[in-house]
This record gives structure tokens, C-alpha cells and sequence, in this order.
């Protein structure tokens, strides 16, 4: 342990690594619900590639379990490192180190947050469109985990953005992947294997961003339904009827209720209207032109209102920010009121309104209350699970997700498998994949250092 | 041999399966410049994905090494076979299984062809946006490519837009990856492993595609400017300028010359402006409102003006068509006129300039003439070289592949290394990366029966 600690202050400088009770134990847990915090042996805080590459070589000799560590925000528990393992967390490596808009790119350390991502390139006028619903996460954290979130129905999801990677392998060998460009046919596509794969192949030390034109003009428009049959009715309409959403959400009356109180929100919405409402649809749409946005905002609202909206909210500037964000806030409410778990599974969009038929039933089989919201125009699915019976709660969570399973769906659209999801994923995964993956894995990793245990147990 | 053809016989059928003389030499090329033709001991023709798994026992089996075949269309010598090979030709899994209109979905058979499916997703007023320029190429074999086109500046290239796979592997197991959605964080991305891949990880049996809607109103403007300098400086202003083009190329006056002459085609652009110009750009924008594309194309012809274009000239409906034709047959054209190579090589957007001034400068060394087009909102090259001796040839292509590597690109954005660029991937990669790729072939292919050669030689 002392030849380790040693071996480890030379890469990184004795005052970036903490051992022992010297830790704290922030370092040992995301804000997954499902798997408990683990205080690691060792902390480094590496400033670049070539002490990341230091690190891997000194937990090579020793067989040391390395799991790298954002901001912590994480959902799976894919952050909670292995008993007497070794974090590698990037707080130090926090740098924007370009923007170049000519290019279109941004180039940063994966210790950056998407919030400071967005300041820095709505400066330029221009946006990274990934908005997982938390801006304090790390852009090494949501390439981790092929972060999605609210813009994914327009803009794609984060290995659609990710141009390029520098990583630092087991061997402590460092690879760069991709560069500034879109196209490449030129063997393997490294840079979208080490996308979502969960701190197990390599340690992500730069990344290449594929920056769009920021609109400057947004509007949303809020529609309480009578249900969500006519909600889910509604979604390949407004996904295929020109408008190109930007953002296309709905949000059941559950969490409604949940979001707009933990906010302290009013809507603007009529008791009478809340209380027919079964579901709301909340859509987005951006443009360069204010008055092509008002027109679109007119035409969506005739659509809405033509496929059953009880009414609809046009909702622009302060108010539409404070719902925005009062839905990324909707996991914060289901923790708030006790949720024991959560789920984002995604079944195709035509497959929705199954997927919510089959809801209930499994809730009322297990004693469960079940509520949510999601990114319907991706039909990915958000629900807090209310059960505090450990097995009960177990139950109800296998029959989600296979039933997002059997629909042709996954069972995890942004989260990722993490420590959490490990028994569905084996359980309900083809097992030859899994076998590929595994040998994926050893390509990349023989050893088994980074991240063990994650995905595969 | 008689043992392993009765096998493949009672794989696909007897009459599916070809061998020695009776193998059609076109079997065994493709339309790269570069490689010769080999051709093959064995085809066969399976109908599924089973009759594929069949044949790869057998071909594992007896380690006869597999070549893929779908339209044979491609520009590397992917789907020219080894001596004493098998080629699996997909010419009878040419079914499109299905357009799902609400799910903005296809799953189509490997052997569809992308203009029958452009064809068959206009009735649905949905498009599969990849135009990499030759209608007959075939979905799997743009697959293996990663194929790119004219739209990518807007759209993406083929990896944007594969959602899953049906493959079967080596061994023979047909595994199915992704699915009717978009989000996915489960394990490692074995779709876009296997995109662009050029089958050497497995065979591909069906693949699922996002749609997008079809945008009914189109127009370009042809822009000649003065030299290449003004079209370098201009195209960060065209992507950046909000107009959000759908298609981006330049033409240089050698390849504007070799196309309109190749179609028969009259510009109408005057001989004045002709002789004045140095290059010409055109953009196509879409929009689902007429009134909108026109005000675009004002706004986009004010914008060229403004960038230094000599003149603009906007084209509808046939002449944008036969314009656009003419722009995809460049190949043709290139090949009519004598070309000895091409490349389809990538800078990022920004290093376009100094590219273009790399290109006379190894022209010069080389005694060569270069020149062509190219999808410059991607940064992504295409030129074509005259210069008919072989090592003349070999070292200005090896100059133009390094000359885009050094400026932080790719040697090729959407051809694939296949076997005519085997010694620049391998000389300009980094060992590193290219010793992670052989591990992760023999992860997918231990005993390497799937186009051996190709990629690492």
C-alpha cells in the first residue's frame, strides 16, 4: 500500500492523491439509488493524459481497480468504485480548451460541465445540444454513459456529437480517436466504442465536440390531454408533421403534480383543466426567425389541439426556463418524495402506449405506485418506482424493464447498466453479445483493471 | 473441395451456389482503381440469415476466407476476394421488410439497393438521407463503408443513421444489436462496430434505419468565385450562416469542365464567367414551405454574393437534378477521362486551404494532374489523379493521404480502406490504435476467416 501510494505520488504529485480516512466519502458514490456507496483505498487527481497514463501504469503492476469519476452525478452507480479500488477523478482536468467556431468543434477535458460548456459556446452562438437535465454533470461522465436527454428527439443523443477522443488505454498507452470531422471510413470506430462504455475500455482525457448553430428563438407549448392514449396517439404525428421538434416530453399527472410543486411553478393552468387532465405533452420548437417560430407555434397549437389537447399554454422566456427545468428536476421531486428506484427504459415510439398499458399492471401486481415522464418523441421512458419492500421493488423493476425488453426496446436509454442494472442486462441481454462484449473488454483491457464489475458483475 | 461445395449446397441450395468456371468474373471486383479483380473459387446466394450462418461453419470449418458482396460498387477492393475465396452475395436478400411511417423506420435486407429504397420511402413522404452518389450501391455495402454522400453536412452519414443490425458472426451465431430507437445505453455499441467495418466482424443480414421527413421543396445555387480561396474562406460562413444547408460541394473548374461534359449538360452560366471562374460552390437548401426556400435562396444568394461569388445562379427542379447527377458521376467522369487514382480523403473544414494548397504543390512533384470535388461542408475531398505510372502514381497518392493526415484528417471520409489503402492506413495510423483493432478482429473472428487482408493487409 505505501509502494503504491509512493508509485502514485510521483505521477500526480504527493497533494492529488488521498488515501485511507483521508478520503472523503464523496468519492465513493453517485446519485444512483440502487447501489450503496463504496469509500475507495485511493483518490488521484490527475492534470493530464500523461499522469492519467502514470496512474494506469502503477494500477497495472498492482491490481488496483480504477474507476473514473466525474462530477459524480451518475445514476447507475457506475461511479462507485470497487472495495479497496483506486478513483481517477478528473475535477482537475476541467478546461475548454478550444471553441472554434469556423470548425463548428469544441475540444475539452472530461472534467468540464455541460453547464459551463453552454455558457462558453452560447457566447459564439453556438450550442452542444446534450441536455441530460443536469448541467453540473461532466462531459467525461455523459460520454460515459452516451448521455441523451430533452434534445435527443431533434439533435441525436451524445455519440452522435462526439467527434473524437484522446484516451489513455489499461497499458497506459494513449490513443487518439477521430478528429475534426464527421466522415471517416478508416477502420474501426474507436471513438463510438469508448462512447457509453462505462469507464470499462479506456479512460476518456479529451473530447472533440461537434458544436450546431444555437437558435436564438424558442418557444414551448404545454397540452394537458384527457390520457395518455391520445397522448401517445399524438407523438408520431408531431414527430412527422415538419415541425421538428426540438424538444417533445410528456409528463403524467403523477409527476405534474410532483415537478410544479418541488419547483413552487404555476403553469397558468386552469384547476378544472388539471384536474380532467390524464397527461401532458410538452414540445419545443426552436427557430432563427421569430416570426417563423410564432407561425410554427401557431400551426403546432392547431395540431395539438387536432389530436386532443384539452387546451394549450404557449409558453415562452422565464416561464418556459422554470418548467424546463422544473422537468430535468423531476428525478430531484421523485427522490424528494421517497422514489426507491427509478427506470428509463426506452421501447420504440410506436410501442409507447403498450409500454403504459403494461405499467400499471405491474405496479398493481407488486404494490407499487408508478409515475413519470420521458422523452416521448425517443420513447424513453422515466418512471419513479414507489416501493419500499426490497423484493417487491426488485420484482416490479425486472418486469419494467423486460417489458421494455419484449416491446423492442432497451433498458436503459441514458443512464447506462452501471452496478445497478447489472442482473437485468445478464438476464434479459442475448448471450452471445454478452460473450463479445466480454471479449470486447479483454481487448481492450486483459487484465481487468478499469471499472471491474461494472456491466458484466 | 467437392466436400466443401456439397456443404454450401445443402446450406443455400444447389443452385446457389457457383464455383470454378462458372463463377462470373464479376464477382470478383469492384470498382476500385486500384485493386484487380480475384476472382473467386465459390459464391453463394443465401436467402436469410440462417442460410449465412450456415455457410460460415462451413467456411470455418474448411478456414475458407468470406467476402461480402452487395452491388459491388464500392472504391477500395473491399469486395475483391482472396485467391481461392468465398464470396456471399447478398443479391437475393434484396427485400425491404418494412417502412414504418409512424416509427420513422426501414428494416430492409441487406441486398436493398438505396434507390429502391429512396423510392419506396418517397411514397411515404419520409427519406433515408445517405446519397454517397450511386443509386445501385447497396444498403450492406454502404454499411460496411460508413458511407457518406452529399447530405452528411446536414444529416450525418450512414453511422447517424443505422439504428440496429441483424449479423451473424464467425462462428456462425446471429446476434441482433440496437433497435426502432434511437437511445441506448446498454454495454458496448456492437451496430456501430460493425458500421463501417468493411466485413471484417461480421456479415450483416438486416438492417433497421432512421428516416427522416422528407423535405418537399428543394433548390440550389451554383456560385463561381474567382479561385479557391474565396470557396475555402466562404464555407464556415455557409454552415455557420443559419441556412443549414443540405448539401455543401465544390467543384473545381477541371472537374466542372470533366462533369457538365460527361452529362451534356448547359449551365447556362456564360463563357465569361466561365473562363473567369476558379471554382464553383453549390448549395442546396430544402424546406417544407415554398415561401420559406425562397426567402432562404435570397438570403443564400445575398450571402454568396457577399462571400465574393462572380455571380449566382439558382436551379429547380430538372437542371437541379441533372446538375446534381452530374456532381454524383464525377467518378464516372473522372474514370472516362483517364483518372489512375482517387481519393476521398477528410480535413477539418478549416484546414480546407491549406489542403487545397498541398494539392498542386505534390501535383508539381509528382508530374500529376489533380483535380475535382468534393462535399466541402464535411471538409471531405475528392480528387482525381492523372498520372499513369505506377510509382509516380503511388508516391503523390501517398503524399495526398499524409498531406490530410498531418492536417488533423482522415485518408478516407467514406470509401474505406478496403485493400487499396492498406499501406497508408497502416503507415500514417498509430500502431497503438492498430494493434487495438487486431484485437478487437480476432475478438469478433479468432480464426480471421471474414476478408482477411483487408483493412490491416
Amino acid at each position: 500500500m505505501a509502494d503504491v501510494r509512493t508509485a502514485l505520488a510521483e505521477a500526480v504529485g504527493e497533494e492529488h492523491v488521498l488515501s485511507g480516512d483521508a478520503v472523503p466519502p464523496e468519492y465513493g458514490r453517485d446519485e444512483s439509488l440502487g447501489v450503496a456507496g463504496v469509500r475507495p483505498d485511493l483518490v488521484v487527481r490527475p492534470a493530464d493524459a500523461g499522469q492519467v497514463a502514470a496512474v494506469l501504469k502503477v494500477a497495472g503492476e498492482h491490481g488496483l481497480p480504477v474507476t473514473a469519476r466525474g462530477s459524480g452525478t451518475g445514476l447507475s452507480g457506475a461511479a462507485v468504485p470497487r472495495p479497496g479500488g483506486l478513483v481517477v477523478s478528473f475535477e482537475r482536468m476541467n478546461r475548454i480548451l478550444e471553441i472554434d467556431a469556423d470548425g463548428q468543434v469544441a475540444v475539452v477535458q472530461p472534467g468540464v460541465t455541460l453547464a459551463e460548456l453552454d455558457e462558453a459556446t452560447a457566447a459564439q452562438g453556438l450550442v452542444y445540444p446534450i441536455f441530460p437535465g443536469e448541467g453540473s454533470a461532466s462531459i467525461g461522465g455523459t460520454v460515459a454513459t452516451n448521455a441523451g436527454g430533452m434534445h435527443a428527439v431533434k439533435e441525436g443523443v451524445t455519440r452522435h456529437h462526439v467527434l473524437g477522443l484522446e484516451a489513455v488505454l489499461a497499458t497506459g498507452e494513449v490513443i487518439r480517436t477521430g478528429g475534426r470531422y464527421v466522415k471517416t471510413s478508416t477502420g474501426y470506430d474507436l471513438t463510438q466504442l469508448i462512447v457509453g462504455s462505462e469507464g470499462t475500455l479506456a479512460l476518456v482525457t479529451e473530447v472533440t465536440l461537434r458544436l450546431r448553430p444555437r437558435l436564438p428563438h424558442t418557444a414551448g407549448v404545454l397540452a394537458p390531454f384527457p390520457g395518455t392514449e391520445p397522448v401517445t396517439a399524438a407523438i408520431p404525428r408531431l414527430t412527422g408533421g415538419g415541425l421538428d421538434p426540438l424538444v417533445l416530453e410528456y409528463v403524467d399527472v403523477l409527476a405534474m403534480s410532483a415537478i410544479t410543486q418541488n419547483a413552487g411553478l404555476d403553469l397558468g393552468v386552469p384547476q378544472e383543466i388539471r384536474d380532467a387532465a390524464g397527461a401532458y405533452l410538452l414540445v419545443v420548437l426552436g427557430n432563427r426567425s421569430a416570426e417563423r417560430l410564432d407561425e410554427d407555434v401557431q400551426t403546432l397549437g392547431e395540431q395539438l389541439a387536432g389530436l386532443g389537447a384539452a387546451d394549450v399554454y404557449v409558453l415562452q422566456g422565464e416561464p418556459l426556463r422554470k418548467l424546463i427545468t422544473a422537468r430535468e428536476g423531476a428525478f430531484w421531486a421523485a427522490r424528494a418524495a421517497g422514489a426507491n428506484a427509478i427506470v428509463d427504459a426506452v421501447v420504440p415510439r410506436t410501442a409507447l402506449a403498450r409500454f403504459f398499458a403494461a405499467v400499471p399492471e405491474i405496479a398493481g401486481r407488486h404494490g407499487a405506485l408508478i409515475g413519470g415522464c420521458g422523452h416521448a418523441g425517443d420513447g424513453n421512458v422515466h418512471l419513479s418506482v414507489f416501493q419500499p419492500d426490497d423484493e417487491a421493488l426488485a420484482e416490479a423493476m425486472d418486469e419494467l424493464l423486460a417489458a421494455a425488453a419484449e416491446l423492442g426496446g432497451t433498458i436503459s436509454g441514458e443512464h447506462g447498466i452501471g452496478r445497478e442494472k447489472i442482473r437485468q442486462f445478464l438476464a434479459l441481454e442475448d448471450p452471445a453479445k454478452v460473450a463479445l462484449m466480454r471479449r470486447i473488454k479483454t481487448s481492450f483491457d486483459p487484465d481487468g483493471i478499469l471499472n471491474p464489475g461494472v456491466l458484466f458483475g
